[in-house]
Parts: C-alpha cells; sequence; structure tokens
C-alpha cells in the first residue's frame, strides 16, 4: 500500500462550529480519506483560553494552542480553517495563510464582506485556495454553484431570507400577532437570538452576506458598506396585519440585483430591509430559522436554494466541503478559479432602486382627501396600483401601494405626504416584493 | 495584449437544447472569455441532416456536419459537447472523445444510467473531464453540490420531483380534479409532454436520474437497472381526492436512501413511484413542470434544491456551465475529481424498501371487519397508524394508512387482503412518503 502525505490543517477557533468540525473530522475519517485521496490530519487547534471545558472531543489535547499566528505559519500546515470571526485577528491569520501559499477555509462573513479583495489579494499572491462556503446560508451549497455552475450564465437577481434569528421573529410575529419584543423575547429564550442581538435584528449579518453573493453573482467587489440596510426592529404587529391582510407575510430579504443606473449603465443594487411578499411566493413559506435564497438568471430562470443556514452542525458540513475541496486540489497541485471581478460593475446609490410601496394613512375623513394624496403620488411620478378606504369620521384611514418606482421619489412623497394636513400619521411604509 | 489560444468545442446535437447553447456561446461571449481566460470557439456541429431549418443561429453554416464521429476525432477539438441523447451513438462519440484525453460535457442521462460506467472508465483511461449537470434537473445546480459541496458529509437520502411532464400532469389532476388521461391531453397539447410520453409517464425518465443521483450520493454505482420503477398511469382521480382528503397531494417521487439491509449491512435504496406526501413538505409545493430535489444529510440537514427541469434555456444554461468548468479545467492542466464509487454499496431489492401504505378497501358493512382486517396487518407486523371506517351497507369503506414497513410485508398484507370475502375490492393502494 502506498503511504500518501496526509493534509494537514490548522483549526483557528474551538467553539459550536470547531468542535464540530473536529467531531466530523474523526467520525468521517475513512470516508474522507477515501474522497480526499489522503487522510486529513489537525496538525493544532487555536484558542484563545487553554483549559476552557469543550466536552469530550476526539483529538489530542496537546494540539491546543493559543499562539494562532504561530500555527499558522508553521511548515507542516497545509490548511488553515479560520472559525473565529470577527475582522482582527482573522484577517491578520488568514492573509499570512494565503500570502505563503496556504489553502484557506473560512465562515467568516463579516471580514469577507468588510475586506475580501484582501484576502482574495493575498491569495492569488500566494496562488492559494479561498473557499467560504459557510459564510452566506450555512450548509446550503449555494457559492460554489454561484462561483461555479452558473458561470455560463447571466444572473440578473439574487433574493435571499439569509439571517435565522429574524426570520424566526418575523414568522413568530406571523404566527401569532405578536410584537417584535415579544418575538425577539422568544427567540432568545429558545437560543435563536444571541444575548446582543443587534447584529441580527439591525440587519449587519444579512448585509454582510448580501455583499458576498452580490459579489459572486455580478463579478464585482461588493463590501458590506456598499449595501443599503435597514433590520426588523421597527417592525410592528399592525405591519405583519396589514400585510396579512394583502396575502402577504414580511421577510427580512437580502436583494442584489443587476441593471442599468439612472445613466442607463449597467451596475449592481445591493440591499437589506424587511419586505412584504406575497404568500405563494417560495420564500414566503420559509419558516423559523430556515434560509433560502432565490437565484434568477437569464437562460436557467428561477432557481432556489433552501436549507439550515446556521448551527454547529450544518455550518461545519459546508466547512469539511471546503476542506475536501481545498485537500484535493492540493494534492492534484491545483488550484480552485481565482476571484472572480472582470464586470466590475459600479453599485448605485438607493435612490435608484427600483421598489414598491405600501403606506398605511391615518386620515381626515373629508371630500377630496383621496384626491389629494394621489395628486402627491403623481407629482412624483409615482403610479398608484392600489387604494383601499376605510374608517370614517377621526379614524378613517388609507392603504396605497404603488407600482415600480425609483426609491429616492417614493421617499419624497412619503415625506410631502407626511407634511399634509389632511394626514394624521402615517401608519406604516413597507416595501413590497416578490410579485406583480 | 497576449493571445489565449481558444478553446474549441465540437457540438453533438442542434436540436432545442443545442441551438440555445449555440446562442448563447454567442450572446454572452465576452463574459464566457473573461470567466474562462480564453475564447470558447465552436469547431463544429454534428446533426443527423444539413438543411434542416433551425431558425437564425449566429454560426457559420460551414461548420455543420454529418459526420459526429470525424468531428469528435478532429486534432483541433477540445471539448465535446453532447446533447443528441439515446444509448448509441452517443456512447460511441463521447466514448472516443474522452478516451483521445478531450473533455466531455453532456446532458445524456439516459446513457449516464444505463452505462456511466463506460463513460467514467474512458475519462479515466484519458485523464479527462466528464460533467454532466444538465443530465438531471435541467437549470438546478444540483451534481456539483453533490459531487463537491457535500462531500465533507454524509447524505442519508435523495427525495426528488425530476420529471417536469409528470408532475405537470399530477399537478393538474390535483388542481382540477381531473383524470390521467384527460391531463396528459393537456399536457401534450400545452407542449409539456412528448407525442409518445411513455419514457415520463412511466418512469423511465425519473429513473435514471435517480440513478444518476443515487451514484453520486452515495458513492457507488447506481445503474437505471437497479431503480424499482412505476409510473403514474395508474393514478386516477379518486386516489387523487383520497390523498386530498388526508391533507396530502400526490407526486412522482424519486427516493435514494442509504441504510442497512435485512442482514445489517449498508445499502442503497433506489425507487420511482407516486406517492402521497402531505401539502406542508416543501415539495408539496412544487408545481406544474418544476423539479425540485431534497437532500438530507447527517451535519447539514435539511437541503432543498428548486428550478427548471427542463426547456431548451435552463438545459442550455446547465451545459454552458460545464463548458466553463471543463474549459478552465484544460487552460490550468487539470481535471476535475473522478468518479467518486469508493463505496461501492449494494442496492437492496425493493421489497427491503421500509415505506408506508394508505389503502382504500370497500368492504362487507358487517361486524367484525375491521378485527379481520387489522388482524392480516398484525398477521403481516405491518402496524396500522390510522383507519377510517366510512359508509354503510353496499358501499361501507375502509382507509387504512400503515407505519413504515417493509415493502414485502406490505404487498403480502394487501395481497391476503385482496383474497378475504369480506373485501368487496381494493380501490387504491399508495405508498406515502414525507412526514410523521
Amino acid at each position: 500500500m502506498i503511504m500518501v502525505k496526509p493534509v494537514r490543517l490548522a483549526l483557528l477557533g474551538c467553539g459550536t462550529v470547531g468542535a464540530e468540525v473536529v467531531r466530523l473530522l474523526h467520525e468521517q475519517a475513512a470516508d474522507l480519506t477515501a474522497r480526499v485521496g489522503a487522510p486529513i490530519e489537525i496538525a493544532g487547534i487555536a484558542v484563545r483560553r487553554m483549559g476552557r471545558d469543550r466536552g469530550p472531543l476526539p483529538v489530542d489535547p496537546a494540539l491546543f494552542t493559543t499562539d494562532a499566528l504561530g500555527l499558522v505559519k508553521r511548515d507542516d500546515v497545509d490548511v488553515v480553517v479560520e472559525v473565529v470571526g470577527g475582522i482582527e485577528p482573522a484577517r491578520t491569520w488568514l492573509v499570512e495563510a494565503l500570502r505563503s501559499g496556504k489553502s484557506a477555509v473560512t465562515a467568516n462573513k463579516a471580514l469577507l464582506a468588510e475586506d475580501g479583495g484582501a484576502l482574495h489579494d493575498a491569495a492569488a499572491e500566494g496562488r492559494a485556495d479561498l473557499y467560504y462556503e459557510a459564510s452566506v446560508a450555512g450548509a446550503i451549497p449555494l457559492l460554489r454553484p454561484l462561483r461555479e455552475s452558473l458561470h455560463g450564465d447571466r444572473i440578473t437577481r439574487v433574493t435571499g431570507i439569509v439571517n435565522g434569528t429574524t426570520n424566526f421573529i418575523l414568522s413568530a410575529m406571523d404566527a401569532t400577532g405578536a410584537g417584535f419584543t415579544e418575538a425577539l423575547e422568544e427567540a432568545t429564550e429558545l437560543g435563536y437570538a444571541e444575548a446582543d442581538p443587534t447584529a441580527d435584528v439591525e440587519g449587519f449579518d444579512a448585509a454582510a452576506k448580501a455583499a458576498i453573493l452580490a459579489s459572486l453573482a455580478f463579478h464585482s467587489r461588493v463590501t458590506a458598506a456598499d449595501v443599503h440596510r435597514e433590520g426588523i426592529t421597527e417592525v410592528t404587529a399592525a405591519d405583519v396585519a396589514s400585510a396579512k391582510a394583502m396575502g402577504c407575510t414580511i421577510k427580512l430579504l437580502c436583494i442584489a440585483s443587476r441593471g442599468p443606473d439612472s445613466t442607463g449603465a449597467d451596475s449592481v443594487s445591493v440591499r437589506v430591509h424587511p419586505a412584504m411578499i406575497p404568500r405563494t411566493h417560495p420564500l414566503a413559506s420559509v419558516g423559523d430559522a430556515f434560509n433560502a435564497v432565490f437565484v434568477e438568471a437569464e437562460a436557467a430562470g428561477q432557481l432556489m436554494f433552501y436549507g439550515r443556514g446556521a448551527g454547529g452542525s450544518p455550518t461545519a458540513s459546508a466547512v469539511l466541503g471546503d476542506i475536501v475541496a481545498v485537500a484535493r486540489n492540493r494534492l492534484s497541485g491545483v488550484r480552485a478559479p481565482s476571484e472572480s471581478v472582470y464586470a466590475d460593475l459600479p453599485v448605485r446609490p438607493m435612490g435608484e432602486a427600483v421598489t414598491r410601496y405600501h403606506i398605511s394613512l391615518d386620515v381626515a375623513d373629508r371630500a377630496g382627501v383621496l384626491a389629494t394624496v394621489a395628486g402627491v403620488f403623481a407629482k412624483h411620478d409615482v403610479s398608484i396600483a392600489t387604494v383601499r378606504q376605510s374608517g370614517r369620521a377621526d379614524d378613517a384611514s388609507l392603504v396605497v401601494v404603488t407600482h415600480g418606482a425609483p426609491e429616492a421619489a417614493l421617499a419624497a412623497t412619503v415625506e410631502q405626504l407626511r407634511g399634509l394636513d389632511i394626514v394624521r400619521s402615517i401608519a406604516s411604509v413597507l416595501r413590497v416584493e416578490g410579485g406583480a
């Protein structure tokens, strides 16, 4: 029997995901060896503190170290697997690994969205592989299809539910009529929301994933700063009820689309915000903490990818798939296709994004109110799709749904409505996506 | 500017898919060149008959030839793209191409399921790439995730709707209450069914895809002959109504699962048959001619892939994605991971598959009928989940839904029920999948 040299990993981080990676590497060792063509060995595990109780891990305790950079630099390390998260020191470690020709596997969406360029440049310099399937939508094999399978097609739009915490909260609000605070409390109790839920509920996590998806889909570098971001903290029980009345549900969507800007030049629009979608849309039935990404391409048409977006095991599955890929590449002495950014499309401002609005107004119950309100929409060149009037006397209300119009025109319309005497208040403004 | 040598294709077949491949290669030439790193050129197009009207194609008419084998053998051809279908002469062409080191892209599910081994062996011999994303579920990027992304995980089950024609027919029967013949006529009129629909409605097409999926998911060679196959021609309007009454819908499913056989040894079960699934199951809402494949893996959990399974553009999208991949590999002088069949699992007989049955019986309305019927189930060690009795006098009926039991035990139960005096007739027997 020929002894093949093992592929040796440096694992940076041993929290929920890291521990699961260790467990799977051990449990599936025989399968992984057969698939890769060589055994995969752990050369070392970098942790912040030694001696923390990590439960029974099938690994030699001597492999643990607190010197991550030292581990990354070791000559006997072939692949660096980073599951720590955050910008620094993860960036320093990964850049060091890639520049010196080590392959890197990371689940670090924040870093990729903030400064993915630095990683890709380091990978190019070191002629090394950089894989990050676990950074978006956990276990769902999504990045490889975007990076490879759809490279013969032209993607026009990616619409995703990519944050499990907010989807759990919005699903609960939809199911029970609860308000945001109450639903967040439930999510926290059940472990679906972190003690500090800001990154999730304010849309930062989804925005990072949106940037990664847009970069891959449109062959351009898009960063988190390019993403228009709104969270779900202002979604009310009344909004959810309004959506229900329209046959819709509210989801936090990440939307990346390609199209002409105001001058007609090809450009990219990337945004994260809550939106109403029809209950008949495939994304509407994505409940609880599941993720799903809807991809539209010119030739392929509509595609959807669905699965678990977070959690130790699902994330570890994606990390392991990447480890197998980079290990195989090393054994055959090849490198995966490098970053594809040839299109280099500009990101157009949110004001130019074409969206639809659902606006609930409390108005004075007087003759001519509708005419006045309609006039404001017309002045901003925003076409009204439907109007519903209800109530009378002191609590008359108008619900207006528009056709697609530039975000800036819609915002200006709402601003002017707010200033009208006959408008007592604007009860809610929600975008509407996914349908005619 | 450095001139890079183009990658040259031999296109075998120029029907709906082939013509769309030609069109997309032309339309997206600049993008494809950027993504591959070299232009992709058509060296020749083999057709059965010259001069057939193929509409306006952006290609030099001099490229057409009726000598496919001659084209495949030409020294200036790097990649052979086969979209003819059928076993021969496609197999001869592809084996010739692969053995001589040319990369091959094919959409030929029948050939892959019947004799994929011959193609994989030829690819190994010629150290060439064999890609076939378009062979299963059209545009849905499914095979690359199975071949690569999920290689760090253990897939336990693949459940798919992989035939658009039968899904269209069953969706129509569900929506309108029509019978099979009527729904087939509608499908034929609308172009969703071919003049001879046998391959679709008898499940041959789905069985071929099931074999390909099982091979990839379980790292074993599975052929069409290994697949238990039942079509939808015997599904009646009454079956559809029964399913509805249970909160279910009927789909033609391909199911490939991994598990112990009767001796406890690891094995694979692959089958295609109509089955009731709960309306709440993600596959239940896959309507019309769409395809979807549900994958369960130990670490990743449940995943679903959804999109258009057929048609010129969607299929061409998958073919183009493969062309980009093999062209890139050629330029960097590498080969994709070869066929993974190390597990070499045996296929267990259908009798050992564990399924659930929904059985409608017309019975005599007499005391003791239920006890007698229940006794038959017990004798075969089949546990009953629910029983519903309805009607009286001459048209009493019993609907029994079982728990999971070996197919052989269920079949023997039905056979014995059929022989009972008190059973006037067995109105329907349907398998139940996807849920408790």
